[in-house]
């Protein structure tokens, strides 16, 4: 819809229709008493309409549906459902808990991590192999040698695995690893990574970027659909807001946005978004109490060893509170966790 | 603590630290490979550590404790109960519900409210006879014509009331009808309307402002608690964040950090947060999992009539819903819906 | 304009029409490939609009007109000019500097700056008798005997006074002392006292609020007009974003917006946005490059014995250079400082 | 510096204490009335502190000193120059304008716009071969074609060309065709990008991103100076705030706040930070007053036909008015626009 200033002429208006119908869409004229609004029917794209707000006369461009038709629960009304390697199912009627270390670190911290995860019933183990650090002095994970191991550890206990993709030159090695490939806030719109996540075959898990607004994001979905991967997750993990106690401000209301516009499983990071332990089992709860599909937990053998993420992580009897908790939080939604 | 620049020379330090001793402060300077910084132990305000900031060679001045004394849990570590009129209790094991119209319209849409909301257990009616309204075009509220039918319909009921108070000149009046004093979003740095709310007997229920910090907020409660009014509850009701598809953006995190922070009881309105009423449900079951102490709902008999705020507020069906919902979740976090 | 969702039914829509004719509205109904869109013309109000959102079948409401008829630009074209009581002029062809300490402190304090602002050529002279403080321990200003000094001080130098007003109680007191009334950013939607500020005969500066967006400061500043006081001008003083390092983050693309939506004049306070002396003269120089009608800079004659705002008050050497150098950006852009 | 909970036992504070000395740190342990603080001096890393924060006890890890080691002004105190391959420098006495379209659509459109730019004086053309866009329907660039098109129309001017590069394979190949190579702010933590950016002879125009703090941008540059690229210059073009009527806030505070951190040279990107041409001049006049080294602007020979960003592109007669005003705000401060 394109709504022309106050003191658009006539001949202001006629080039807008003219455009309009130069890009393949119908224009709707109607004059109002303080302004003349032109409404667009048709398949237009944003780049289009851009060319359009630069006409004299236009006030401004106000787009009405959304730029991700694959995405859209429109296209497909009926909730997704994405069943990992050792059938553990992501979407439906379950919560999926995934659950194990920020990064790994070394065999033994990974295998406990593991351990006590599966113990508690857990399908499906977390863990980094490559990490996106902020500072370059940080702790970078340990690469291949890292998916390898948490290849072995999940295959021993029956797991699953979930870890980060940072660069499309890396997507078909994680993916001969991992069950499902995470990628990070940060790279929500590395257009070549989600391209490349589109290519391959297997099931992708998109983070919301720290700034992204949900239409972003689902567009951001749209490159792997729009790639031929019809396998997507979207996960929350805290956007940036002005508040300095916490590392981030966790969007708890996207969830039943998202359920209207898109039938994509979603799942919680309740571990990232408040960036301290204590806060990630009511964070947790509150996720699977609106709506969640899955949440995506960092525990550690020993937290305070950690070489990333230390203060956000949980040890395994705060994990086992956690998962308790979110139990029967599930069951008072009519849902379980699996 | 004050981080002294790179460049400061011993002169500056020593002038940071006379500064300090004149402060009624005690100073502890340390000396770092690449920076000295003075530690400062005392009462000192604000103010102080301002005039500190501004002396030569101090690059930056960095808050160590809270300055909200009386609101802390260090203070008060036991959860505050707030017992309102009717016996309601705010705080504590149960969940108080409170719900009702977004304005007083008339009585007989304040009675229809009011009844469908007792007759589902609600034992709190909320509705506004003073409206703050963003354009001065909108309807502003029945004023005390308004506080008189709440008060008459919800004795009838045997409800207790809590409305909305504009002005430090309204306090008494609106305190002579209402069991619970709503000092709203955009009146929370209204400091003297604080003020007339700490002098006052009657519990108070003080919104954060769209973009205050916690600390912020706390230090807005203070003003209350430190006129003397220890009754003070406080309600999250979402964020001015980025998001275009929402009004606010709902702090779910908010509710265990102000859970370590202070003992002062804490409400949720799901209604405001996101503005429209299909997403109030999921809000609500949310904060009650995250440890809500209260609840805050928009209910019209209506919506589509209302004379304010229509589109977030749910019709008596979807209210039962809800609270049947909330119930169960209070359930699984080992509360209970009162 | 109402978008309804895809799956409305004709019944529906026919329903939404006939609500908006009730409404007094003229409804335009464009059926598209995907959607139908209900275009509505006339004076409807943003509640009406809230009952139609709350219709079946409704998907979103879409605003294309402002809600600030006196406000806009397009209601008065010409530049807006305010003249203060020593024909100190706000709007049109000058930069209006208005200068002083954040809060009267005591005569010789405030004589100290007044002077030293008035040496250099400024004609308005700032000063804070009633402090808005975020916490309640904090200096609160001198009142009525602060307004006094004000008054007296700026007469001896031939000064305008502005002063910020607290309450709509004060507003008769301080317009008795003040040239103009300042509205703080914390009380930009304490409609009270909007409505007490739209009944004074006196200019007044209206301060952006932390979280505001444009239309709801436009709002804001209707409250005023609509109330009979035709002379008010904005501040903007920076906005709540996320970045640490600064109190607040400038908005200095608010400048080139607001000069299309209103002819109002705009100011910025430099002094508030940043919060350390040594940033304001580069926000200031901008805010005058970017077209900014005035300026309202913290000044004080020992910055690190100031009650308030030490951190981000500039010395009387360091406003020499701000002053000089703002004027010559102002003379850059075809506009002299005054 | 570690600030232990008011609860913290003496036992836990040992524990602290031997952490920190297990890091390779020095304690000082400071007893103050309500806690105790533990400051930490030495080379430690983000991890370790994480891993300190998790200790039993602790309340919260404060850091004083910054992690960018290379980047900051305390490293190198100078303000740093890069000099293009034309000669033409960024960073200085002179502010650089650089300038062309958002894309390059073909060889018609991008001569035109250079030809343009450089008749005004202009020594850098922009363009986009390879496109970010958030759409994946959108116009993606011409690739190694665009590349091409630009290095010859730009040889032929006497030009040097800054674009964008997308992905860490393809840092090779842009640096083969362009002067600087910029980073956009959706790619600001692309690590991998970063790494390559790092590794390659080519000096890097490193954009902010759309939440990103002053502090973690600084520690992206660090991640390119650490590889071992000396030239890198920074760009802010606009962050993610709440304002509905821009695409993006211009954060004008940041220049003198990076000026003080950081002696890399600032861009403004005035194009990008409103999204509309008609506010792109008085951002750009702002950026200049403020203190920044250069401009990024988009211009159109016709921006109604643009592929991308028709909106906020400027014509050529336009861009000539901005140029030369921004010129005169250059020499108000004591600079000269090159």
């Amino acid at each position: 819809m394109i709504v022309m200033s106050a003191k658009a002429t006539p001949a202001e208006v006629r080039a807008v229709v003219a455009k309009v119908r130069l890009l393949g869409c119908t224009p709707h004229v109607s004059h109002g008493r303080e302004r003349t609004i032109v409404g667009v029917v048709g398949h237009e794209r944003d780049s289009d309409l851009d060319a359009v707000a630069a006409l004299d006369g236009v006030e401004r461009v106000v787009r009405v549906l959304n730029d991700y038709p694959l995405a859209s629960r429109d296209f497909h009304p009926a909730d997704r459902v994405i069943t990992l390697g050792n059938g553990a199912i992501l979407g439906g009627q379950g919560v999926l808990m995934m659950a194990g270390p920020c990064a790994v670190e070394g065999r033994q911290q990974l295998t406990e991590s593991a351990e006590a995860v599966a113990a508690r019933g857990v399908k499906v183990l977390r863990g980094g192999a490559f990490k996106p650090r902020t500072s370059p002095y940080s702790f970078q994970g340990l690469g291949e040698e890292g998916l390898k191991m948490l290849r072995e550890v999940a295959d021993d206990l029956g797991l699953a695995v979930v870890t980060e993709v940072l660069s499309s030159e890396d997507v078909e090695l994680v993916a001969s690893y991992a069950d499902l490939l995470q990628v990070g806030a940060r790279n929500m719109q590395n257009y070549r990574l989600l391209q490349a996540c589109g290519a391959v075959d297997r099931p992708v898990l998109l983070k919301r970027g720290l700034a992204a607004t949900l239409d972003e994001w689902m567009q951001a979905a749209e490159y792997i659909l729009a790639g031929g991967n019809q396998q997507v997750a979207l996960c929350e993990r805290g956007i940036r807001a002005f508040e300095p106690s916490v590392r981030f401000t966790l969007d708890i209301t996207a969830i039943p946005v998202l359920k209207q516009l898109t039938s994509l499983p979603i799942v919680v990071d309740p571990s990232h978004a408040a960036g301290r332990a204590e806060y990630v089992g009511a964070i947790a709860r509150a996720a699977v109490a609106a709506g969640a599909d899955g949440l995506l937990v960092e525990v550690h053998p020993r937290p305070s060893e950690a070489l990333s993420d230390g203060a956000q992580s949980l040890d395994p009897a705060s994990f086992d509170r956690l998962y308790q908790q979110a139990g029967r939080v599930a069951e008072a939604v009519d849902r379980c966790l699996v």
